[in-house]
């Protein structure tokens, strides 16, 4: 039996206790799990500072992330509200009469889950698609990242010993590493759906997989994201200092490994852009290269930017500037303008690492129609003055169509957990556009409805018993929070 | 250009004048075509019975049901709840300060929408599927079933009539025909989702295009059911003359043409369960022969039963009862019995008419164990006395893994359309278990999320404002209904 089988077979074995646990006992547990981080913090900090050199200041903040998110996701189930607990008693209708039905949100059962290798803490083995599975009552098996293979580890022994503490067996959740376990993660026939954040052509290979199965299984994956941000002539010709220091910031945080690095820049044509690019380079100047997660990342990114140099089309904005070190170990950050009129799909390709295209627009058509023609986005970006808002009326009809998350102002960077969080949108920044894989929400993705008609009260779940449960509950078709 | 390609073009085109319409505009919408239905359903009625031969009782029945989920639907969008909005001000978080960000669902495009041939009123052009995609705010196009082009017609006529009432754009709603426009439709780059129900084969065909295009598309279909029913035995000795009159009433209904029809039943061996057989093919012998819906599916039923008819493993319960009128040209009610044992896959594919499998079990755990082999299914129902609840505990422990409506007592043919209902389950009962194609929460799967991070008022929705819309929303994580 290999390493994947043994872990999915565990896995499923767990399903049914694991659903008994019930909303209160699985918030236990997710508490559990956070209280088991932060008894190990130093020593996870250390490993993962070890094998990403992503800094503790970083890793300690991706830490608190997620527990903060593990506390917020046990709250969300002892509110109650996520399992949609609907009854229609029996009544007569202009259809006939109706039984006495009763819908609820169960687990689909065991999920596979991709770790990613940008953030070791946050959508890792203990990241935000693991703990709304579990919160949703589904096991899980998790495919670690080969970036930072002890911090899988040791994290993952923490979140088994949270499980434990609460009474429940580790086995609830298992990991496996290396590529073809991946692909037979997904093709194993006791796996329910899975969850992915990575490149566009690897999740994509596991899409396709999923989709080919005798039983396809929903594959909720994140597979990249350039997420445009607008400069409107108003903020070019009123603050271009400011703006160009902030966007440069964002572009290079965490050495531009961010899938929602704002890394398309739309900027007008004509002096007041002109001085914008200028500054833009200048800003890149006071930036430091940085270590990458891995030299393959690095590899990629310096072959790529490499590529943009050579390029006829774009005109390097950090050539005047020299942008820290020439370390050539490190990610050195590079800014590049080209014209709108000169964008092809290899250009709008998602350039992993400190790097952003710069896109003159000649007019208000040139910025739309440009706009029109790019992919599906996490996010997009407006930066306008107030009295703009006629431009503003006219990008937001674009953009909406093009992106899950709508920023007016500021930058897309920084995901807040939060019940109004979307982070998703059209493929391929989502290979499923109706749902987020941040927020209480994306607890939904694991789930799937079960009506009861007519069940004896000792049959039904809790939620859906007569007597009130004390959640928010839709009765005869009107809700009651 | 193709007619898909212009069906398409023009529905892409009306997408944003139909969503400016708000939710009372489309609730509005959905009113005038259940009106445009009521004042042409003589002639509906007609035209369908010409086609189907289903009869004006049924065909009011079905057309009544349509209208029923049009205006409730049109409820459920003044009611509002179903945008899920959702607000979190600006605040300090322990992850750091918090923008305004601001969720609702929006509608995702141009849906493509395959009518049924089993339901001409209520599952075809103007069906559930078509009715939700509208109601979320999304143009459809409409790919007519071959089984009944002119009540397809006549109703797509009546629903444009509505639309126009209300002064949209009547390509809101675009309809195409023929078996290559289906698979065009699928593989349009404007269509961003689709609705079937069909068969397992056909639609299977169509979800591999869905998930093979570039960018690939949710897939919402319903390829097949079994629906088992479960007879204890206690009811077997109790009450078999009463199951057995009720339970070939719901066989046939409809010369057995239902989704939900129960094609499996469990039966104990022994002498209770074989009087409980023979009581079957008694009621069998007081059941006429119908029309079906096409000659194509009369022939493929003809040629399945005869086919289970010269089984050796089966034994025909209709043998000794004459089940009805000889006319080849009607589909003739047939039941088979069967030893568990004898069970394989080819047996449990569905077989479309008004026939079923007889499935004789030994003892509880011969029965648990068969059922835990069969694939996914819209509906399970248990049959049981008030003193068999271990029995019935250990059936809703496997059956809920397996079906999306448990039923306690009853027949699964009868889909009430209400909000705790829920028509799907695990494949390949539904491609998507995560979502229903019947009741107001069908409305979901033509919808993404948005967020909007600090956006000014006049960009917003009017339900994600500061002034109250009056329909529930989620502010700062409390729901106030």
């Amino acid at each position: 039996m290999s390493a994947v089988d043994q872990a999915v077979r565990d896995a499923a074995e767990t399903t049914a206790v694991f659903e008994q646990a019930g909303r209160t006992g699985r918030a236990d547990a997710l508490d559990a799990i956070a209280d088991a981080f932060e008894a190990d913090r130093e020593a996870i900090v250390a490993t993962a500072d070890r094998e990403t050199g992503l800094g503790p200041t970083r890793l300690n903040g991706e830490l608190t992330r997620t527990t903060f998110q593990l506390r917020l996701f046990a709250e969300v189930l002892r509110e109650g509200s996520y399992v949609e607990a609907t009854i229609d008693h029996a009544a007569d209708t202009p259809m006939g009469p109706r039984p006495d039905l009763r819908r609820i949100l169960v687990p689909v059962g065991v999920v596979g889950i991709f770790g990613a290798s940008n953030f070791p803490l946050a959508f890792s083995v203990p990241g935000g698609d693991t703990a709304s599975a579990l919160a949703a009552g589904c096991p899980v098996v998790v495919k670690a990242h080969p970036a930072h293979p002890e911090t899988s580890r040791r994290t993952f022994a923490a979140m088994r010993a949270g499980l434990t503490k609460v009474g429940l067996p580790e086995t609830i959740l298992g990991m496996v590493e290396g590529l073809e376990a991946g692909a037979d993660l997904v093709r194993h026939p006791d796996v329910r759906a899975v969850g992915f954040t990575g490149s566009t052509r690897g999740g994509r290979a596991l899409y396709d997989l999923a989709a080919a199965r005798p039983e396809p299984i929903p594959f909720y994956g994140e597979l990249g994201s350039l997420n445009p941000l607008v400069v409107t002539p108003g903020v070019a010709a009123s603050r271009a200092e400011e703006f160009a220091s902030a966007y440069v910031g964002s572009v290079t945080m965490g050495v531009g490994q961010f899938c929602t690095k704002p890394g398309l820049l739309f900027a007008p044509e004509g002096a007041d852009g002109d001085r914008l690019r200028s500054l833009l380079g200048e800003a890149l100047g006071t930036t430091s290269a940085g270590r990458m997660l891995t030299d393959t990342i690095r590899d990629a990114y310096q072959a790529e930017t490499a590529r943009r140099a050579a390029d006829s089309r774009l005109r390097s904005l950090s050539a005047g500037a020299d942008a820290g070190s020439d370390d050539p170990a490190l990610g050195r950050p590079a800014l590049f303008a080209v014209a709108a009129a000169d964008l092809d799909a290899e250009l709008l390709e998602e350039c992993f690492g400190p790097t952003a295209l710069v896109i003159g627009y000649r007019d208000t058509d040139e910025l739309l129609d440009t706009l029109t023609r790019i992919d599906g986005q996490l996010t997009a970006t407006v930066h306008a003055t107030d009295g703009e808002t006629d431009l503003v009326e006219r990008l937001h009809g674009v953009l909406r169509q093009r992106a899950g998350r709508l920023l007016f102002g500021g930058f897309p960077t920084g995901v807040a957990v939060t019940w109004a969080m979307h982070h998703g949108g059209p493929y391929p920044s989502a290979t499923v556009s109706g749902h987020t894989s941040v927020g209480p929400t994306s607890i939904r993705r694991w789930l799937r409805p079960l009506s009861y008609q007519n069940a004896p009260q000792y049959v039904l779940p809790a939620e859906l018993r007569d007597e009130d449960p004390g959640i928010p509950r839709r009765v005869n078709g009107i809700l009651k929070a």
